[in-house]
């Protein structure tokens, strides 16, 4: 197996799945144990610091809070700046935020307006791509504040839900592609 | 000046500080600059890093959510597991919780029940004492799953607020202390 087959198969081992949580209907995908195993997560870090230098990216974005877990190692071992993206009401001083649809009702994300500016090569991480608002939302964010998004790097997508399409005029990858119906 | 005493100059000069956030009369302390230069957040991790090594650790708690931003490089330089700390309700499986009184009312602090378990010895990584509710919350959860808490690494501690005697049974270590009234 090539190295990225082979670490796709690894955390595919790792991760653990719990059907009906948080609420019936959800099968939940927990990355806990990647964080528990220091070896496979380098790994990790590792793809995701490749897809980042790769699109050429000048910053990091990370989305709160599993996004944080992923996101600060990835920028110290690219050597770029980590920026928050945080659900509302967290950051202090000049922020801009934007508002998305969830299923009932909606979100709110909130980045400081000076932490991405006019001519950066922002790249987004997150853990889970499932419906895409949130990324989507964020992308949007750091476009208001005169960045470009070069690039979104996820641990897991879920194949089936609405995360392709929203994310189609982004450059983006992830490492794990699992059918969110199974 | 010595390396730690240059450090946290450099911490001091880099924070950002803010009036009456999130509410009148709090003087918010802003971390996210000191994650914009990679450099510097180097040298935070380090610093961390010999604390948890010093106290003999065999695995990292951060509490959520900033102690996720620190706990995940320190936990990758150290080589060592790195375990969640969570707001209620967001962690699947099997959990261990715990109630703890804030000024008005109380919270809670979750973790997976299989995180941590006998003869571990955890260093819990979190980025400002003040009260120190969460942190000793957090110490108390880890006991009770059978862990001993051989350290916790602070950022920033205020100091004149109740967080040195809520931890007065433990060996904690702190890179700036704030007073809470400037």
């Amino acid at each position: 197996m090539s190295d990225a087959s082979s670490l796709i198969a690894d955390v595919a081992e790792t991760l653990d799945v719990y059907p009906d949580f948080p609420e019936p209907g959800i099968l939940f995908r927990d990355i806990t144990p990647l964080f528990e195993d220091p070896h496979l997560l380098r790994r990790i870090v590792g793809w995701f610091t490749e897809q980042a230098l790769g699109a050429e990216a000048d910053k990091i974005v990370g989305i709160e809070s599993r996004g944080f877990l992923l996101g600060v190692p990835v920028a110290l071992e690219a050597g770029l700046p980590f920026v928050l993206a945080r659900k509302a009401g967290k950051l202090p001083g000049e922020t801009a935020i934007i508002d998305y649809a969830l299923e009932y009702g909606s979100a709110q994300v909130e980045m400081q307006s000076d932490g991405v500016g006019e001519g950066d090569q922002v790249f987004v991480i997150d853990d889970l791509l499932a419906t895409g608002g949130t990324a989507r939302a964020t992308a949007n964010l750091i476009e208001n504040l005169g960045g470009t998004v070069c690039g979104l790097g996820f641990l897991i997508e879920l194949s089936g839900l609405p995360g392709k399409q929203m994310l189609e005029s982004y450059n983006y990858n992830t490492l794990l592609i699992l059918d969110a119906s199974v």
